[in-house]
Parts: C-alpha cells; sequence; structure tokens
C-alpha cells in the first residue's frame, strides 16, 4: 500500500548513524507495545480491536442521514475535527460543498468568530439540517459555545422532540454532554476511554462524519489494520514506520528543527492539518520537538519554495505523493503555442504533476533539505487508513525518541486557565 | 487605523537592544528611499503613483462581470492570486461562494492538480462563465496549463468570439500572454513593470478580482496611501512599522528562527498566506531567513498551541487583532447549564475571543515566546491596504536588515529547470 522512498533523506544520514539509533528505537517499541508506559494507547489495537455493532451503528445512522439532510454540522476542535475532515477532502475532494453532494458538511465549534458561525447559520436557513458535536467532555469552549447555537437553531425550527431526532453526540462515557444526551434523548456514539483526541480518527469520533459523506469507513479500518500488522513487528531491520521515526529524530538531532509537510493536491491540506496536531502536541514539550509545518506544491513553491531552496538549513521535508489522482486531464495542443506549451500537448497534467514531484526533489535535496517520500498509488480508503496508522505510530515511536511523553498535552491547558480568569468563570 | 503593541515582545529584547539597530534600520531606509539599491521597487509609491484611469477601468470592467456573470475564474500562482484571495476572504469571508455570492470565485492554476481543474470545469457547466488569467510572462506552467483548459472551455461554449469577451489578461506590457491578447481581442490590464510579483496586491494583480466581488478598491488604495504616509519618514523614535522589523530582526539574532502569523479569524487564513509568500520570498536565501508560519487561533491553540507553549523555544509570533467583527452573536441562557457555560450567557461571541486572544497573549509569553500584537478595530478596506503595505515595507526593511535582496527569489527557478528537463522541454 504505502512504500518509503529513504534515498533522498540517506544522503544527510549515514546507515551507521541510523544503526546506531536502533537501541532506542527498540525501547520505544517496547515502552508502547509491552510496557505501556505512556497511557493512553488505545488507538493501538483500535484497528483489531474496534467494536463492530457500534461501526454498524454509525453505517446505518450515516445512511438516515444521507437520505434526510442537506446540511450536516459537525462541531468540535483539534482531535475532535481534523481527523474527519482530512479524510472527507482526502477521499472527496476539497471542493467537497460545491460538487452538489448531499448532505453537505460544515465543520464549527473550532474557532470563537462570531462571523464564521452567524455564515454557516444563514447557510442552513430553510435546509434540512442534522449536528453532530464531538466532545469529550461537553464542556470545552469552542464546541459548547457553537452547540449552544446550533441547538436553539433546530429548536426553534424542528421544537424540541423534532431537534432531538437531529443531534447526534460523541463523547466519553461519563461526561456532562452524555448526561445531556441521555435526559434528552439524543442518540449518542462513546469514544472509547483509552483514545486520545488526536489519535482519534479512527473512533466514531472521526467515522461517523466520514460515513455520512459516504466513505467506506472499514475500508478505512481494513487499510490501518494492515498497517498495524506490518508495524507491530520489531525486527533486524527497522520497518519503514519506524525507519521514518529514526531518520527524523537524527535529523532533529543535526539541528533539523522543522519539518514540511507536502502534498501535491490541493485536497490534502486538511490531511497536513491533521498530522501538525498529531505531532504538535505529541512532540512539542519540555523545551523540545520538531516544529510541524505544511506545504501544498506546486501551489507553494510560489511561496515557500524560495526558503526551503535557499534558506536557514534547518529544515527536513516529508512528501506524500499519490500518483494517481481520480480525474486525469490530457493537455491540448495550442495553435500559436504563444504560452510555449505545446511540448506537452499529449500528456496529462498528472503526468506533470508527478514530474515537477520528481523535480523538486531533486532541487530540495540539492539544495541541503532532506526529503523523505511516501508513496500511494491511490486515493483510496484503504490507503487513507493505512496513512493514518502509519504516522500515529511512528509519532509515538518518534516522541520516545525525543524523550517526551506522546499522549498528554499540559500546554493546552495554559490559554485556557488565562482565559477562564478573563473571562470570571467560577473557580478561576 | 493600526496600533502596534510591542509590550509583550519588549519583555524579550530591551531598549538598549532596539536601540543598538538603529542606524541598520536607518541604513535600510536609505537603501529603499534614496539609494534604490534593489529593484523593483514601484511598489513603494504606488498608493500615491497609481493609474487612475486604469483603476476606473478595473472599476467598470468589474461591474459589468458582475452584472453578466456566473462563475469568474482566477488564473494565477503564488503573488498572482495570493493577495486577491487574502482580500476577498478578509474582506467578505472564507464561506464566500457559499453565501449565495455573484459571481462565484475560483483560484485555478496555483497548482499542477488534475482533480482540482476538472471539479472547477465540472462547477463552471452550465454557468455564465468569465476568467482572468494573471501572469507576468503568460508562460508560468501551473497558470499556462490552467489557461489551456478554461480557454477551450470557454471557446467550446462561446465560440472563439464570444469567449474572447470573457477573457481578461493582467500581464507585463510585452509579454507572449499580451501579444496573444491584442492578437485575439482579449481585454487586457498591464501590470507596471517596477513591480515584482509578491509586491503586486496593489496593482491591477490584485484589484481587479477584488473590485470583482464588490471591494471598493479605491478604499483599499486609500487605507495603503494612509500606511505610505505614516512609514516614509525616517525619525527620532522608530515607526512601528520599522520596530517591527527591527525587533523581529533582533529576534532571529536571539535564535527565535520561526514567525508564527495569527489570526482570530478564518477569514483571515490567506492573508497569513499572502504574508508567507512576502517574508518567505524576501528573506529566505543565502543561508538565512525567518522561516515564516502561519495559525488561525483558537482553532490552532487545539493543534500547535502544545508546541507553542511548551515546545522548542526559537518561535516568535505576530497577532493581528481585528476588534469587530461584522456580526456578532450573543449567547444564550441554558436552563440544565450541562456545558458549564452559563457564566457567559449575555456575553457575545466576539467578547469571548477577545479574551481568548489576550489570555494567549499572557500564557505564550510566560511560555517564553514574545509575541508583537497590530490592532486592527474592523476588517474594513481601508484597513486591509494598510496592513498589506505595513508588510510590504516591513520585509524590504527586514530583508535588508538580514542583509539579503529583499525583491528578487533566485531559488524558485530550481525547481522549474529540474522538471523542464524531465518534461523534455526544448532547450533544457
Amino acid at each position: 500500500m504505502l512504500s518509503v522512498d529513504f534515498s533522498f533523506a540517506e544522503r544527510f544520514v549515514s546507515g551507521e548513524q541510523i544503526k546506531s539509533i536502533y537501541d532506542e528505537v527498540f525501547q520505544a517499541h517496547k515502552k508502547i507495545h509491552e510496557d505501556k508506559v505512556f497511557e493512553p494507547i488505545g488507538w493501538l489495537d483500535l484497528p483489531k480491536k474496534y467494536d463492530k455493532k457500534v461501526v454498524d451503528e454509525i453505517i446505518i445512522e450515516a445512511q438516515n442521514i444521507r437520505k434526510n439532510c442537506d446540511v450536516f454540522i459537525v462541531i468540535g476542535i483539534g482531535g475532535s475535527y481534523l481527523g474527519a475532515r482530512a479524510a472527507i477532502e482526502f477521499l472527496h475532494s476539497n471542493n467537497y460543498n460545491l460538487l452538489e453532494n448531499t448532505p453537505k458538511i460544515f465543520f464549527v465549534g473550532n474557532s470563537i468568530s462570531s462571523d464564521e458561525l452567524y455564515e454557516i447559520m444563514q447557510i442552513c436557513k430553510n435546509k434540512s439540517v442534522c449536528i453532530n458535536v464531538i466532545s469529550k467532555s461537553g464542556t470545552t469552549t469552542e464546541p459548547a459555545i457553537a452547540f449552544r447555537f446550533f441547538r436553539d437553531f433546530l429548536e426553534s425550527v424542528y421544537g424540541k422532540s423534532g431537534a432531538k431526532e437531529r443531534i447526534y453526540c460523541t463523547t466519553d462515557s461519563g461526561s456532562n454532554l452524555k448526561k445531556l444526551a441521555d435526559e434528552m434523548g439524543y442518540k449518542t456514539f462513546i469514544i472509547p476511554q483509552n483514545i486520545g483526541g488526536r489519535y482519534s480518527v479512527l473512533s466514531p469520533v472521526g467515522l461517523f462524519p466520514m460515513a455520512v459523506t459516504g466513505i467506506d469507513v472499514k475500508k478505512v479500518l481494513g487499510g490501518a489494520l494492515n498497517a498495524l500488522t506490518d508495524y507491530s513487528i520489531y525486527g533486524e531491520n527497522l520497518n519503514d514506520c519506524y525507519k521514518y521515526a529514526a531518520i527524523r529524530n537524527l535529523f532533529y538531532r543535526q539541528g533539523k528543527v522543522t519539518e514540511i509537510m507536502v502534498g501535491y493536491h490541493p485536497k490534502m491540506h486538511y490531511f497536513t492539518e491533521w498530522w501538525k496536531q498529531l505531532f504538535g502536541e505529541s512532540e512539542g514539550k519540555n523545551g523540545r520537538g520538531i516544529f510541524p509545518a505544511s506545504a501544498i506544491f506546486s501551489t507553494d513553491l510560489h511561496s515557500l519554495g524560495q526558503y526551503i531552496q535557499q534558506g536557514l538549513r534547518n529544515l527536513f521535508e516529508t512528501v506524500i505523493n499519490v500518483k494517481k489522482t481520480n480525474n486525469d486531464l490530457i493537455i491540448s495542443e495550442s495553435q500559436n503555442n504563444a504560452d510555449g506549451l505545446n511540448y506537452l500537448s499529449g500528456k496529462s497534467v498528472n503526468f506533470v504533476n508527478q514530474k515537477a514531484l520528481e523535480a523538486t526533489l531533486l532541487a530540495h535535496t540539492n539544495g541541503g533539505v532532506p526529503n523523505i517520500v511516501l508513496n500511494l498509488d491511490s486515493f483510496s480508503e484503504e490507503n487513507f487508513g493505512y496513512l493514518v496508522y502509519f504516522f500515529e505510530k511512528a509519532c509515538a515511536v518518534s516522541a520516545c525518541l525525543l524523550g517526551v511523553n506522546p499522549f498528554n498535552q499540559p500546554g493546552v491547558e495554559n490559554y485556557k486557565k488565562e482565559m477562564f480568569k478573563l473571562l470570571g468563570k467560577p473557580n478561576f
């Protein structure tokens, strides 16, 4: 499914250097698989041990929504929306809402922007609307604010009894939101307790919105299961997932402290956003961590390209190369050839995109920026699931190599505490 | 219009340190204003010296398009689309195309994604379509490919004679595209020769698409003119623009090599993208430069927030605080208060957003990340123009302080050369 090309990275780290870190990788592997040093670790076996009844239920409810709703509102922040949004754009399109798909899907409650809330409520007018509020606690400020507005909106249109048929809660079993849902009669999906937010895309958190857009979530889980199998074994040769973790850690020790995750299609933008949370929250602590940045090429070759080619040499890139597009197009012949493009007549656009990718690998590595290339054949559900698990596992191992806890995020509380004080929240 | 708060930065640089760089700032000011060491410098006086007849023509043509077109396609990459897109989202919305505005606006030719081209062409079916191809040369690969497809599309629907009434070219006076336009009878807007791509937003490159969405471009230029006036003088106290350049350069010398441009509204995302090109291409050369990153808060406080709070201490942030939103909303009271949010009942969403901003300034500076805050009262045309000019000027001065040419981008050619070789382009 996934093949990783390390050749553009191995110009910057020797085989000896990679070998020198083998034992640390093994210790990380043991910490995760045997010693269970860090919690929550439920994501590790999730593709094998997920509750099949819950997934079937997700699929049935999603089909109902697809039949009955024009607009599906997903309320959540951070890990509660990034995975689903990444999947929907990767597997459909960044133009999903404009391509006359039903239901249209909007992500709110991931900012405190009144304009955003107002506009999405405008769009919902005279439409059949369902909402999925995703919050482990139900008390996170951003989604809680959005949920108040959209619940009021639904109740004003459908009444309390009509609204309750249109509200789906994805939450922890003992949460305030779960209690509210039980009291009001909202349908609920429970997030397994041993799964953290940024590792939750393969739980109901990500699967339900995916299913609402018609994604075959069993195929996504199947892809992840293949990755689980491929990356569970520690052998004499590092598997590709562990090797990625090892090499990026060696780069860090060389002073390459920023990693740019690169895609070659606009529909991959939110995958890179999901990745940024996964690695940023897992690694960025104790004064350490690789800074996660992202780019879409060739778009950003005309923006960040100059810096990457010739700026400060503290960067490396990880490139996701999806080789086949859904709709390829052939470049036509032009009579006057004013654009000088006739040498490409008869070639496909995706062929040119592939050559841009190959060329950029050469240019950037020649400029002193190592590249790791993840090759996938197509934008399939299996490949999405596989890629997700690849990065989840690589992230856990990477954080262990860095000497930090991959699964906590103590620093996220700091702005919240200051905000609660300023807002006069009781007990702050 | 703009007031800059340096207090969260001055905990990290002393008044003495700022003074120590005064002379370098003065040298930079002289290089730009008097010695004209670097070219092209046409952006410097543009808000004062722009061709008023051209702007009037832009407004008239834009009104025609607003009357007659459902869809307006902007073909361009890098500086040929980022400024216009930044303006349209900043002044309207990131949801512009969904809010039943006419014409809808799509940006293509900024990638080599066949799916993207295919999808936008699908959306154009049975719509009245006009296109604006923006390319200094007319031979840049990405927009040239897109233009072939959209020209063929228009000609297949309207015939050659109908199509020519719907094609607008923004290009250099002597370019291949200009020649083609003259031959075919396309309407043309000329890009003044002494203005580079990333400094072109206040030229027809940015103004025409803005005007098509109903933005008052004269107000944008008026705002820029105010900034030009405010930031042209070198006095005993640095003006805010020069002080921003000075302080960010001092941070760089302290090892703070990544700057995160932060907005608090989803509609500011493309402004940060425009800024990333401006600074990345201007500074990232000769093995130097501040890496330009971006974030939208509070969204990304649940993604990059952990890293910023507690990761590697090589960051600083520049925060754009737009205080007033277009549509503020009041948070309602909830009977059961399951979300614990009733302490906010009666408060507005934007009030909470402001407190999140203030809280984050405290949390991040306490965590060792300096913050510079640019305060604006609202999302107005004047403020957009002012902000654009603030950053253009700051960027030129910053690059001079860094000892690099602010206006060239030699590294952007590297991937192109490799690509042309791989594609078998004649003479490569």
